[in-house]
């Protein structure tokens, strides 16, 4: 089972902890295709690779992947587009949601049919949506 | 021609009167399927319609338009979403991105082969980016 792990990376790195772990525990569950994305240590800057190269890779393993699992907490161009390229080859896709009451998930993510978004509190419960969603896969 | 004007939402409304400019100023050259984002009043709660309601019209818009034009200066995952439904749908596709030193556009965005990206400085510079755009698809 390999699994594409979309997180926020130009777009903010508020929650690099909370990526690193979320990367670390689906890595105990499946293959993990975007380990880099795992390291807390990565800036905003992103990788220092030119756009179209990073667009090559990531979008050859969006398309290699059997699911998605974005963290769709902050805003974010890139986690927005890989989501609705994976809706377009098929992908089941597991969209979670820090809900703190700051702020409202955008409506094309959350009222996607095709993308399942799960709301939650404690990294617990994130753990608990991304078991559910692998146990479909299978 | 029809036009489909993506902006952040609920993502932030920090340049919503760049966006309501550039809505305006397209307005005047096509037609305009997202007048609602011009509306320099739309705060980040966006608009107080079930978040499936909001998907199914703007889906509906982007797959009834000729083209889009993207604001990408702000991070969000609403724009990137509709940007890659769009290429999905082989509509042309011009991304705009306020140059001011600050951020990196995302590399799925910048690194499309399917999307146009254009850095501007001044909303002169985008608006004659959105001439130039309009003008390769008549």
């Amino acid at each position: 089972m390999k699994i594409y792990f979309a997180c926020s990376i130009r777009g903010g790195r508020d929650n690099a902890t909370t990526y690193a772990e979320l990367a670390s525990y689906i890595k105990t569950k499946s293959t993990l295709l975007t380990e880099i994305f795992a390291d807390g240590k990565l800036t905003p800057d992103g990788m220092n690779k030119p756009s179209n190269d990073i667009w090559t890779t990531d979008i050859a393993w969006v398309k290699e992947s059997d699911a998605i699992i974005a963290e769709v907490s902050n805003p974010s161009l890139g986690v927005g587009y890989e989501i609705a390229k994976a809706e377009e080859w098929d992908k089941p896709v597991l969209a979670l949601f820090r809900d703190d009451g700051s702020r409202k998930l955008s409506a094309m993510i959350d009222g996607s049919p095709y993308t399942t978004t799960i709301y939650y509190t404690t990294l617990d419960e994130a753990k608990s949506a991304i078991d559910t969603f692998i146990s479909t896969l299978t």
